[in-house]
């Protein structure tokens, strides 16, 4: 294992900036969404950057630009690194791009270094991950692992345009109705790595320079519902109110401290929209409706929060004659990153003194889809404030160059 | 004081029913708004009523209906009982109604069982207690207390009719150009009592016919803003959120407990509106807004919850790094009824076996514009369910008739 790579800083980060500068509009933000001119003048950028790494360059029928620098055994799986570099609309210059931009330095740095290694490399930038053009994200990740069907390339923009059609237009070569040939198998990766702005104010909260992924948290999405009986804010008696809002504020409570029972920065139960009906100053609510996203690493403590939940909603409604509804939207299984690379990840970075913790990702990432077909790693970079997706989403050049030479050196010992 | 009074109840609740036949609509409720066609149909129907009772009948130039039996001293100040016949939209047939028609019930006794006595008695359908109309209740009783301006006769209703407008082709001598000589002043007024459906769930609930008026609780209008850190709802740990929202489930259960820690059925709390921002489901919200309305029959114990809750507010901000902003929309002061009065009535109602516990009114009257005048007195009478202002508002002849008897013991008292 080589300790001392030759991760050149200066050139990432300049290439971070010039890459910010396609798409960025007058609030300073970047708004570069994907199959969009931005993009395409973007690809057009990093597809130079990879060839100047070395690589070989090319399109899936998916739209994901792929730098390929072969190794000695062009049959062995391949080592990948990836992320993407469409943003949402009005977002920042790091959110996706250090990823590709450290995925193209690693392989620049072992070019420069003429590394010798056995299994080929690729570089992915894959296609709209945020779903901003048409809202339906993780597309190019999706379909690499086999999940598209012919249907989800029908979605379409504001302007009405199919996604089949902006690929079909977009050029490289990309011809969607070969999409099944860009379909990946697990036999022909051995390996996905991808680093990412944290997108969470842990690490700079704890002034921390980078965090080590344990796996990616699922989200489950439920909509509750409390009913009880409005009333005239004046005349109906505190001990004779069905109040459903008095309920709900209660439930609100117990599922923050559900929620922080749990293992430390595990698990996170989120109320983000809250209507009460009828919603005048002079009366009672009648019915009151919130959403819960609850997110957690590991799928049976999600579920045993949820119960909880569920549990003290039942109380709750029985003590205040209330009654509930909860419908559930949505139920994504949480992800665990390989053992085996989260350790190499470990180790590398003792080696190189960086105290990186281990973490787990409350967000969803490409690599959650790269887990179906192979194993998977992750680094976290700090990002201040833990501000993404806006225009004042930012990463420190000296995070970055750590997560990257945490990174190059856990590929050194994989290829 | 005669015991044996001469109420006919039958007599009374047809005539309850006939008037709600004016103004009912297809879902059997009753819309009859003020100075409209149904409330002129209804005030000729009253008038004919007060008329058969002995009264004389005029209008005074806030639109007032009042008829008025004269006793052996006409320079005496009156004994007046009143009530309201306009309705809200689609609402009940007994809300208002009930008082004036209890009022004519009991001059018809008076002067059915040839009671001599010294005070002349008035009753009055005040001119739009309800506001459905121009979008301003208490009309009357302000104008009758001297609180209104040539102003206040500007408001316009749907049609952009003004209110002046309205009252002057309204017919029955109405000429608001002379509403000055309409206000009436405290010498010309000795006792002003009000029957009223409780509006509340309070007598229904603890299986009690009515219930005597301590006094008028004077609600406080609250818009409290908690302002926090939007984030994403994955990424941000428990214990590094600023969340306004569980801040305001706090807050919320603590106006609860607050009230509830107080006298019984005095001091009310409620959060009718409240809102989140950015409101979506995976991210946590920046900002919520929620209404306090806060009503007691005690200043000082209003103000002292309202400072309490304040001090919850504070101590949650400062907890939960949130900042937070109050704003005092409208302070109205309670007002007491008339000790004297509110002894008369329980003498009486103790006298007649009816158990009618001392309450307070959590809703306003048109006796609380009247007690700037004179004193006052309200009994309230059960409906079903605490229910008003609807089509399903309900009160049953038996309450009626009780709460009839009880005033007319205690206008004999005083006349």
């Amino acid at each position: 294992m080589q300790m001392v790579s030759k991760i050149n800083g200066e050139r990432l980060y300049t290439r971070i900036m010039e890459l910010g500068e396609i798409g960025k509009n007058t609030y300073n933000g970047v708004h570069r969404l994907a199959l969009s001119n931005e993009d395409k003048q973007a690809q057009i950028l990093v597809t130079r950057w990879m060839e100047e790494a070395g690589m070989t360059v090319s399109h899936d029928h998916f739209g994901n630009l792929i730098g390929r620098k072969e190794g000695k055994s062009p049959h062995l799986p391949v080592v990948m690194i990836g992320s993407h570099i469409d943003s949402v609309r009005n977002g920042g210059r790091f959110d996706g791009v250090i990823g590709v931009l450290a995925g193209i330095e690693i392989v620049q740095a072992l070019s420069d270094a003429r590394v010798e290694h056995h299994h080929p490399i690729e570089v992915v930038a894959f296609c709209e991950e945020e779903g901003s053009r048409f809202n339906d994200g993780l597309f190019g990740s999706r379909g690499m692992v086999g999940k598209l069907t012919r249907e989800d390339f029908n979605k379409v923009d504001e302007n009405s345009l199919t996604r089949f059609e902006a690929l079909k237009t977009f050029g490289f070569g990309i011809n969607p109705d070969k999409f099944k040939e860009s379909v990946r198998t697990s036999e022909e990766i051995k390996l996905y790595l991808e680093m990412h702005i944290e997108q969470g104010p842990y690490l700079d909260t704890t002034n921390q320079s980078v965090g080590i992924v344990r796996g990616i948290a699922g989200p489950a999405w439920y909509t509750i519902k409390l009913q009880g009986t409005a009333g005239h804010a004046g005349t109906v008696p505190m001990n004779l109110r069905h109040d459903p809002l008095a309920g709900a504020a209660e439930v609100i409570g117990e599922i923050e401290k559900l929620c922080k029972a749990e293992v430390e920065q595990q698990t996170v139960g989120t109320v983000g929209i809250l209507q009460v009906f009828p919603g005048s100053s002079n009366v009672i609510p009648s019915e009151v409706e919130f959403s819960l996203d609850l997110r957690d690493l590991n799928l049976s403590r999600r579920n045993k929060v949820f119960n909880e939940i569920e549990e003290k909603l039942n109380q709750v409604c029985k003590e205040r004659g209330l009654s509930y509804n909860i419908e559930s939207n949505m139920q994504v299984d949480p992800v665990e990153c390989s053992n085996e690379v989260v350790d190499v990840l470990c180790e590398v970075s003792q080696s190189m003194g960086i105290n990186a913790p281990l973490m787990v990702s409350g967000a969803g990432h490409d690599a959650m889809l790269l887990a179906e077909i192979t194993e998977i790693g992750m680094v976290f970079v700090r990002c201040t404030d833990g501000i993404s997706h806006n225009p004042k989403e930012w990463a420190e050049m000296d995070d970055i160059v750590n997560g990257t030479r945490i990174l190059y050196e856990t590929v050194l010992t994989f290829i």
